[in-house]
């Protein structure tokens, strides 16, 4: 029973009770695609798969709390549907029966959408965002609402870090990256403004896509001009393949093209060179993240591919000048751009926003209408300054956070870990893909590849060269 | 007393309660900013104004139909407080103790939200979009919610021409330009993606501006790239203090950087050359109104202002070229972009939606994100057409509609009247005014400046230039 064991293998190593100790290098947390070999073969089928990830969940949910709601009855039908589609060689896609979990804030029509947030308590709109109709479409298994921070904002929701219970998992996607890490489920959908996708995916060992502004069409809910639709997964197929068969559905937000790459996994793609980003924050890493992220630098190097940086390069110094601002920008155009729907809710549920939302309603309140334009004109001046180094590199290279998951510290400055490393990507409206290669103290640390606008399946290939060719890095 | 009966014009003379037949050099429709005076003089208050608004809506509603939901308690309640403002010689702003009427697609917090559409029935969201919010922190009455064709789209709501009950009022901002045009209110907020602003503007002579694309802040519902907030009134001031006052205090969409103007109204602004729009259309024009038109044209030349035409520039030809397509385009590109919202409906509440709707949802169906892309590539390329063109001419004038307004023909093809002279400013992202300069057999047709993006202002001050010099042309 060789390849049913194999076949196990696909999500069972996560289903561990306790909480293992993350090592890059022997980590794998459960993958769909090299599940289809089997859904064809008629060994497996989408509904076993669901029941595996049912068990994780119900192991581990109780420490984890990656979840608001689940709908297992629905992901039932939809896994059964699927299967019966297998069985009949005719899937919807390669997504056909994949388990999947959407953050909640974004709206599906069987389960409540409450954002995190004490006032959006029992806000059930009945209707699925456009980016869930499109996964349904192509027969994703919607299990459940993830944990999201309130609002996508500071304030913390209950979820937990799967490698370590006293550290955050990062938000504001917190319980699609934590359901990723421990196997609950392949691949979940999280959101970023600043840094919600490739943080909390950098905290808990995930591969995560946050594409081009605009992409994926984020339906109903578009409050902001910087924020989108990103995928969290435990391999970088199953990661593309979600990205896809939403984007062939339901394309980008109005106006905008849609994710732009081929229907499959782009392979990997060595680039002749790439630029090293020092960006705001640079300064304080920690020793030990830096060590690691230096030694993935030089296998990088070896294969003779030239690291461009600001000390070599008066071109790129100009592009990290124009971005020595972005945790301002990234925070004042969000506090104007939220303030409206703030304001409602701060009226219909008063005390019901949390110090850290209050916090933000105030800064939007005290914004006028020509310092949000200043703004702008400083995040397009970024974005030229960005468009000015595409000759320069293939792609850019950081790190995915600023070292691991810090411990909880619900009422901390920054309870969910600091999004410095996010808010150039966030800002500039340029895709982003974090590759889990390094290991701190038994926490992952994410690796993150940047490029230009549109640029993703080209960042897709880089990352996943990176990640054939460099060694996972360990250090304590 | 001869003060007294001068304030009573700004809205007395609307409350016939017969239809008038029109001539737009004797109309004058209700309008709030010559109130002003009044008020800081005490013979006038804003409570007094909204009851005589009030006395309008009772004479003119049962044949005009405009309003879906009054809220008069509320709309009283907030008018005794501007009242009390301006007793203590401290309004909050210009516009008030303005009465205003908000189309039935967006969201006020008092007031249901239905959007002429069964599905939406007893929708009820109890939150402010931003723009009313703005209006309300500006001081002004909202005084209810005007009838919108269904989802702003093809099929007409119960609202009738003011003018003459057996026509259109025009759509999809039916309630908006029929409350405006008898004096119901000064001023109402419409919306247009295709025409639904300057074409139902145009049919009940009001002035209207449908601004820059993003310059007003559209709140939560942002299905479109191309929808923006227009403003209907009965004076280019009361226009473009309602559109300053909301920019002002919620900006524009997120990421733009919303209207761009003086806080007073532009004053009148001569052109020294206007491009004269011959846009798909043209040739269907009926030889009344075509002969109306070509008087404004007349005497416009006669200040010595150049008229440029595609037969005596070839630059104007090729934009007129790039937008001979505009129509399909604009389907297209609102189809699918429209797809996902309408799925839901008809989902949850089959058979709810009308033939019109349906049609629009089978053809997103059909459309792939590619077919979507290339109409986006015309749509790009129309829009460097038009900054081509820049140069050519201060303003681009042409019709509002082919014509007055067509009579009632619910299962007709164009229900609600014909788009076409209105797709070029909604595709083109361009801010577009129309101006009630024009009557034909006892009905309005409005002359529409149009000019390049962010030129709301100038725009502005060239229509109020056209009504300051050219007299009202009447044919039959």
């Amino acid at each position: 029973m060789a390849i049913v064991t194999e076949g196990m293998r696909s999500n069972a190593r996560a289903s561990v009770e306790t909480e293992p100790v993350y090592d890059a290098a022997t980590f794998h947390g459960a993958t769909f695609f090299d599940a289809l070999p089997r859904f064809r073969s008629g060994e497996d089928d989408p509904r076993k798969y669901l029941e595996r990830c049912l068990e994780v969940i119900a192991a581990r949910e109780p420490v984890v709390k990656a979840w608001v709601v689940l709908n297992e009855r629905g992901a039932r039908e939809a896994a059964d549907a699927s299967a019966a589609r297998w069985r009949s060689g005719k899937p919807l896609s390669p997504i056909d029966g994949m388990p999947i979990g959407i953050k909640d804030l974004i709206e599906t029509k069987d389960m409540p959408t409450q954002m995190g947030c004490a006032a959006m308590e029992g806000n059930f709109p009945k209707r699925d965002s456009a980016l869930v109709r499109a996964l349904r479409d192509a027969g994703a298994v919607i299990v459940g609402k993830a944990v999201t921070t309130e609002l996508g904002g500071a304030h913390p929701g209950p979820t937990t870090n799967p490698f370590d219970p006293q550290r955050t998992p990062g938000g504001s996607s917190s319980g699609s990256a934590a359901a990723v890490a421990c196997g609950m489920v392949p691949v979940a959908i999280g959101t970023q403004v600043g840094g919600s996708v490739i943080r909390p995916a950098s905290y808990c060992g995930n591969w995560a896509i946050k594409p081009t502004y605009g992409a994926l069409n984020r339906g109903e809910r578009q409050g902001y001009s910087q924020s989108a639709i990103g995928v969290h997964a435990n391999s970088p197929i199953d990661m593309w393949q979600v990205a896809m068969e939403i984007a062939q559905r339901a394309g980008g937000d109005p106006g905008h093209p849609g994710l732009f790459g081929p229907n499959e996994t782009p392979p990997a793609l060595k680039p002749q060179q790439l630029v090293m980003m020092e960006t705001p924050g640079w300064e304080g890493l920690d020793a030990a993240t830096r060590k690691a992220f230096e030694r993935v630098l030089q296998v990088v190097r070896e294969q003779d591919v030239a690291i461009v940086r600001r000390s070599t390069s008066p071109l790129v110094e100009a592009f990290e000048h124009g971005i020595a601002q972005v945790k301002a920008i990234n925070s004042e155009i969000c506090a104007f751009e939220l303030r409206w729907s703030l304001e409602n809710l701060v009226e219909h549920y008063p005390g019901k926003l949390s110090k850290h939302a209050m916090k933000k309603l105030e800064q939007g309140r005290k914004m006028s209408l020509e310092d949000f334009r200043k703004r702008l004109l400083e995040r397009d001046d970024a974005r030229r300054r960005l468009a000015a180094i595409a000759p320069f590199g293939d792609a850019l290279i950081s790190l995915s956070s600023p070292g691991p998951a810090p411990l909880n510290d619900v009422n901390g400055p920054r309870p969910t870990g600091d999004a410095i490393f996010n808010y150039p990507s966030s800002s500039l409206g340029a895709p982003a893909v974090t590759v889990p290669l390094i290991s701190v103290a038994g926490m992952p640390v994410g690796v993150q590849i940047m490029g230009q606008p549109h640029h993703d399946a080209r960042v897709t290939g880089i990352a996943r060269w990176l990640a054939a060719t460099v060694a996972p890095v360990k250090v304590d």
